[in-house]
Parts: structure tokens; C-alpha cells; sequence
């Protein structure tokens, strides 16, 4: 595949971020709730008026910005408002997703989810005053989150232009209902879910050289990373791909996904490929 | 004990930093070398002429100094000429640290240590443009070992500050050879280096739903991650605590460490006590 994309590497990445994100829930756990983070104004920052948390993802992305960060297709800005122009040499990343599909960016409704549902799921109560740490570590989160979710769209290009055909049926899908029904497999959404609640219990396990601990505890509930899953990165990675403007990509035509002329069973083949590659599972591994 | 720390909290501190510290070179070996991350004036940065990571924990320093990071004394900043006030309200951090304490600061070693020794040992070849996220993953890898490198003389001072007479002995050591012998305990050193090695295993592993993965591949090399620990972490910690200027305590006397004063076995026990302590190792669960 052209710049060097295969299939396999785009799973691979999928399975590969799940632990990022695992590791950084367990590394925000670290820290209590510290509330002041999130609180408006509570520090005295000139011509700010935002939260300790909003005003250092805004910094470091414009730190990043300099750096390159953003001129990769995976990466997706918070504050895109706020970024700078890139003071290195040009590099070549592969330009993978249509303007369309690069120009999409859920990050609000994902700083929602992470702030408002997922943050109080998992942090203990308490203010240890480790401020700014607890500020770096929410970046790590909020930036493994986006960069997952977003690339539910990126897999779907990839898929676009490997099998235009068997992949135009989703694309004439102007009905987003229909399409996120598509997009949905009770079968490998459950592995998936299962699969990152092994991760959790791996990597949020007490290491001891001796292995007879009394109860078993795990730094972040598994079931927590589960239901993140479950309840936001599954819905929000389909959302993504929904969202994703194809009409013009020269595969105009009538969505054929609710009617009658497309048979159950091709509808749920479709639907079980395109999850096992959204969702970075290959049923031929795991059955 | 004051300040809410108690030789439990500290030794608890120090494993779970141990995972901290895996995490983040997991994290960082996701990307190859990207060599040019390293190299001096790469970018065309105004009125900056060091190379991108040196820029990026500059930057990164100096925003988390303006929301109080270094007010805590468990940071040590890389580039303490670059920070700015704290524009936090004041928050009581413990100052469990003497002065002269506090104010040793050996990241100028650790960072030499990080980039021409570990990183070589594990990044894998290759240049894939993402300079921002592997320099972001660098300060995370250099701010996660300079904690837990640091974090000996703050033993230390913990363990004076509980029992200034049995821990005389240490601080009456003005020679620095028979301090660093007296901080050198094989059988705890060993423990630490398999449970560091365990834990890459456990953290670096491919979780998969089935387990019967062919052969299994970490990550990160556990005997990286041990080796780190044995010619480094180790050592710097010791060496941390051998330069904590003591002799202005109030316990001046001679050293007696190194004479036939002091029986061989009380040296042993000392020994092991203070390694039991600074490296996070309770004899009675392992053995």
C-alpha cells in the first residue's frame, strides 16, 4: 500500500495504543482527584481566565506546534486556535486521509467525555497540590484518547483506498443511522472490550518477586477500562468514521444500506471486516 | 512522622515509581531513534541553538514551573536557569529536605546517562518525523528516573529525621568510599534487579485473548531495564546520597565506618537497613 500503510501495520497501531492508553490512566491514578486543576481562574495567569489544566495543554501544544507535532495526520490539537507554525525542516508524513477527513477533529466532545464521565470513574478523592504532574498527566490521556479515537477515520480511508468497491457501500451511505449500525459487531466489540481489561489487569498489577499477595489490586479498575471502551472510544471511533464527509469522492449514489436489495448476511460480512479493522482484531487470531 | 510520610509511604513510593519508570520507556521505545531530535541547531529556532529535546524540556519546564511543579521538593528541573515563578497560590508542600539537601540536583548526569547510554540500548533504528512525541517521551523518561534517582537523598533525610542516632553513623561518614561501600548491599540489589526485570516482562508483554502467542517479545528488553537499574539508577542514588552535605547537622564526629570500631556485623545490619530502605525493599516479604 502506498506510504508504506498495510493493513497489518494499522491494526498493529490499534492494538498498540490501547496500552499507551492503558498506561496512562494508570500513571493519572497516581494522583487524587486535585480539584483545583479544573477550576477557573484559580491561578492568577495573566490575560487567562481558564483552567490549570486547560492553560497547560494550550502551552505544550503550542510547544509541540513548533516542533512538528501537528503536521502528522495522527495528531489532533485541543486548542487548534493556539498553534504555531512548525520551525522544522519539512519532513514528509504520508498524507494518508483526504482534506475532508484530515479537517475532522471530536476533541471537545472528548475532553467532555474525559473530564466530566471518565476522570471521576478512576481518580481517588483528595488534593495532594502535584498541580502541574496531574495537568502533564491528563495531557497523556486526553492526547492517547484523540489520537485512538481519530484513527477510526484514518482506518477508514486506508480501507477506501486499498478496496474502493467493496468499501463504496459504505461510502453511499448518506443515512447515518444505517451507518453506524453497519459500523457495529457485538462479536468483536466484546473481544475488544475483554481485551483491554486484560491489559489493565496486566499492566495495573502489584509486581513482587514472590507473587503470594493476599487480594489482588489493579491501579485502575479493569472494569473502568472496559467501559471506557465500551461506552466512548467504540461509540466515538464510529461517530468519527460517520462524520467523515465521502460524498465527494467520486462514489456518489444512493445509500442501498437499509434496503432490501443488499442481503443480511453481505451486510454482515461488511460489518465484521470493518470492525475487526477499526477495531484492530483479527478473528482469524483469536477464535 | 511529620509531614505525613512514614518509611512505608517511602518504600511504597519507590516501587510504584519503578512502574513509572517502564511505562515510560515502553512509551518511548513505540518510536525509532529519530536521530535528529539530537542534533544541536537541527530546527531554526530563534536565538536557540541546542537541539529539539533540549528545546521541548526547556519549554516544558518552564510552563510547569508557572503552575508549581518545582515547589514540590520530589522535582528536580534539567534547566533550573529557565524557570518562572510559580502563579499558583501558595500550597503547603512538606519540606522534608535540609537545604543543602534539596539543593543537590545531579540531572545534568542523569541526562548524560539517558542519552549516550540508555537510549542507544533500546530505541531501534530509524527516522519516522515524529520529533515532538519522542522528545516528549524522552522528558518523560529523563523526569520519571531523575525523580526516583532523587529520590535517595529524600530517603535519607526521612530515615535521619525518624532515627538521628542509628543513622549517625552514615552522616559522621565524611569519607565518601566507605559511605558508598556501607550503601552497597548485593542481596537487596539483586532483588530490586529481578523485580525491575519482572515488571518489564509484565508491562512490555503482548496481551492477547488467546495466549498462545508463538514466541513472546517485550517491548522493551527486560535485561535493559535491569541493567538500567544495576549501572545507573543504582548507582546515582547512592551517589545522591553520598554528596547530601550532612556535616552541617549537628552530628559532626569522625568517621568511624571504616574502623575495626565498629564490628562487622553492626556494619551489615546498617547496611542492609539503609538499602532495605532506598531501594524499596522489604526483607521480610520477599525472603
Amino acid at each position: 500500500m502506498a506510504d508504506g500503510l498495510t493493513l497489518e501495520s494499522v491494526r498493529e497501531s490499534l492494538i498498540r495504543q490501547e496500552d499507551t492508553i492503558v498506561f496512562s490512566l494508570i500513571e493519572r491514578s497516581k494522583y487524587p482527584m486535585n480539584s483545583p486543576v479544573y477550576v477557573k481562574g484559580f491561578a492568577d495567569i495573566p490575560r487567562f481566565t481558564g483552567s490549570l489544566v486547560e492553560y497547560v495543554v494550550r502551552k505544550t501544544e503550542a510547544v509541540h506546534s513548533t516542533v512538528g507535532r501537528y503536521e502528522s495526520q495522527e495528531e489532533h490539537p485541543f486548542f487548534p486556535d493556539n498553534l504555531l507554525p512548525s520551525l522544522l525542516p519539512p519532513y514528509y508524513h504520508p498524507k494518508v486521509l483526504h482534506p475532508a477527513g484530515d479537517a475532522i477533529n471530536i476533541n471537545t466532545t472528548i475532553w467532555d467525555m474525559y473530564f466530566n464521565q471518565l476522570l471521576p470513574l478512576f481518580a481517588t478523592e483528595g488534593d495532594d497540590g502535584n498541580y502541574a504532574q496531574t495537568a502533564a498527566c491528563d495531557l497523556e490521556c486526553l492526547q492517547a484518547l484523540s489520537r485512538r479515537i481519530h484513527y477510526g477515520k484514518y482506518v477508514a480511508e486506508v480501507k477506501f483506498k486499498e478496496s474502493p468497491d467493496g468499501y463504496g457501500t459504505l461510502i453511499r451511505a448518506q443515512d447515518r443511522d444505517a451507518l453506524m449500525k453497519l459500523l457495529t459487531c457485538e462479536a468483536i466489540e466484546e473481544m475488544v472490550k475483554r481485551r483491554v481489561e486484560k491489559k489493565a489487569m496486566a499492566f495495573g498489577q502489584e509486581v513482587t518477586l514472590n507473587n503470594t499477595d493476599k487480594e489482588v489490586k489493579y491501579k485502575v479498575d479493569p472494569f473502568v477500562v472496559s467501559r471506557l471502551y465500551v461506552e466512548w472510544v467504540m461509540p466515538l471511533t464510529k461517530l468519527g468514521i460517520a462524520n467523515t464527509p465521502l460524498q465527494d469522492r467520486g462514489a456518489v449514489g444512493d445509500s442501498d444500506l437499509g434496503s432490501d436489495s443488499m442481503k443480511l448476511q453481505t451486510r454482515n460480512q461488511l460489518s465484521k471486516d470493518v470492525n475487526e479493522l477499526i477495531f484492530g482484531v483479527d478473528m482469524m487470531d483469536t477464535e
